[in-house]
């Protein structure tokens, strides 16, 4: 049996809308958002396709956190906080009520970790490949969101977290050996990622600028030099690895080229380097230097002596 | 040539994106959004796949523009007025360059008509069908948008414009026979419908209950029905039609389950009928009072003569 549109609706996804009562139950033309006073609305929308971006047998639980976290990373990259969010769903055939059932169940599991619920969106089926695609909302108070274009010469680089991971995570589904416990851990690093919504939060009056991960170090980091028409440069030596990934060959291009590590990237000035400390001892996940801004324009890696390293290819481009 | 993601959104979105400050250039993580006080958001999202929704060479500007005219008319049923939109598209490789400068030159000749700009999306290939979905944000009066659930036992039902045309305009691109005046007309109401927003707006305070028919009249005043938990009762013979449907074998049915109208279809008291009336004769397009609002459930088609009409199918489902 495969539920129509309407059945779908009814029983998967008006769950996920308790408890906003703007979302009118997801029976209406339209969702109602009422903002608080002093705050900015903060809007994203990332679309995710099988086999492009997730592979077609992944659990569809991880398939729809996944989705929904790679927006809350967007959120934590402003410096918002999650509020509401909207799906569409392109469904094939091959994508049965048991797998819709398992994808809301991950929606639900991870819209109450974030705190943000289902408000709207529109179901249809395609021909080809499961196509998601997802809107966040998010709140900030007004003028303080972080912006990829505040970055200024003399100012740290910054990372959260570790990189490299999710791309080696992906190299394992596709055949890498490693243990059992590493494959645990760096699949769940390509499936899971974490958005830094804490961090994003509490760099608003810390950082000039900041991105997420998701591109890819090298990439992204190029995309705040672009907008903030500076140069930046990151010192190989200080990317932070975790235990895994540093015994993976391959693992420095991984970390400056693979993407998928929704880390925050973020520059603020010198003077700040206590606060960004006190921070990261606070935050449970660290928060390393890697490098500066200078005038100019683009990313330069070097090596601790300073020799420029070769870089890889910037970045994924999904077309 | 095809152009990279970067590339894409560099050259034919961020014009798009333009007048809008909050869009941040299309270059940051996310757009920021300001509502003035006293208003609320309104947000809703559709998709729609090529060959399910539109017809795979329909022209590109007009698959931009019935895309971005979709979603629009659901602010309309909600009484709201345009602010911005987001995309998702997800292109297979038949999907060129020209295409898109086509798709961008339909978005942008529809958001100057309709007064919103977009602030942000995303772009991504994909081996099956052109799926596209695009949200849209809107804004109203705080606590005045019209909603499904409001009418009540009583009340006349109330439709604008003329019914059944779109449907069959569908049914003239699979082959149906008329004259090429027709066929301009007929196919124009399917691939590029009028939403509604001028009369949603002035419809607040007066409506007791509204929806965009889309999914056909029957299937969407049985949504009003259930959210406002009364039946109702249309006289068939009061549809309204083009001169041009008029004369078409079938029109009938085309009106009450065809789809795709994107009238409004609403509900106000008795008391209300001089304003509503008043509203037609300023607003350009018909009012046209089809029938009433009873206790009960469900809804009921009837002749002149008080004989029940055998309905069709309650709509498309898209599954």
């Amino acid at each position: 049996m495969t539920l129509g549109e309407f059945d779908l609706i009814d029983r998967l996804l008006k769950p996920l809308a308790q408890g906003f009562p703007g979302a009118l139950n997801l029976a209406d033309d339209a969702a109602l958002i009422d903002l608080p006073p002093g705050r900015q609305l903060v809007v994203a929308k990332d679309a995710v396709v099988a086999d492009v971006h997730f592979l077609a047998d992944d659990p569809p639980d991880l398939v729809a956190g996944k989705l929904l976290r790679v927006n809350l990373s967007d959120l934590a990259a402003m410096g918002a906080e999650p509020l509401a969010y909207l799906t569409a769903i392109a469904r094939p055939t091959s994508i049965n009520d048991a797998w819709l059932q398992r994808f809301a169940a991950g929606l639900l599991a991870d819209q109450q970790r974030f705190g943000c619920h289902l408000i709207g969106g529109d179901t249809t089926s395609t021909t080809g490949p499961l196509v998601l695609s997802l809107t966040i909302l998010g709140t900030v108070p007004t003028g303080r969101a972080l912006t990829r274009s505040g970055a200024r010469p003399g100012e740290d680089v910054w990372v959260s977290g570790t990189l490299g991971d999710a791309a080696i995570g992906l190299r394992v589904l596709r055949g890498l050996a490693v243990t059992e416990d590493e494959a645990l851990e760096l699949v769940g690093r390509y499936r899971t990622p974490r958005p830094r919504l804490a961090l994003g939060q509490s760099l608003r009056g810390l950082a000039s600028s900041a991105i997420d991960v998701s591109d890819g170090l090298v990439a992204d980091l190029g995309h705040i030099c672009t907008e903030s028409k500076v140069a930046a440069v990151v010192d190989a030596s200080l990317l932070p690895f975790s235990e895994v990934a540093r015994g993976v060959p391959g693992a420095r291009e991984a970390a400056l080229a693979g993407g998928d590590d929704y880390e925050l990237l973020f520059t603020a000035p010198v003077a700040g380097r206590p606060a960004i400390e006190a921070l990261a001892a606070q935050i449970g996940h660290g928060i390393t230097r890697i490098g500066h801004i200078e005038q100019g324009a683009g990313v330069t890696v070097v090596e601790a002596d300073g020799q420029p390293v070769a870089l890889p290819r910037h970045g994924w481009r999904h077309f």
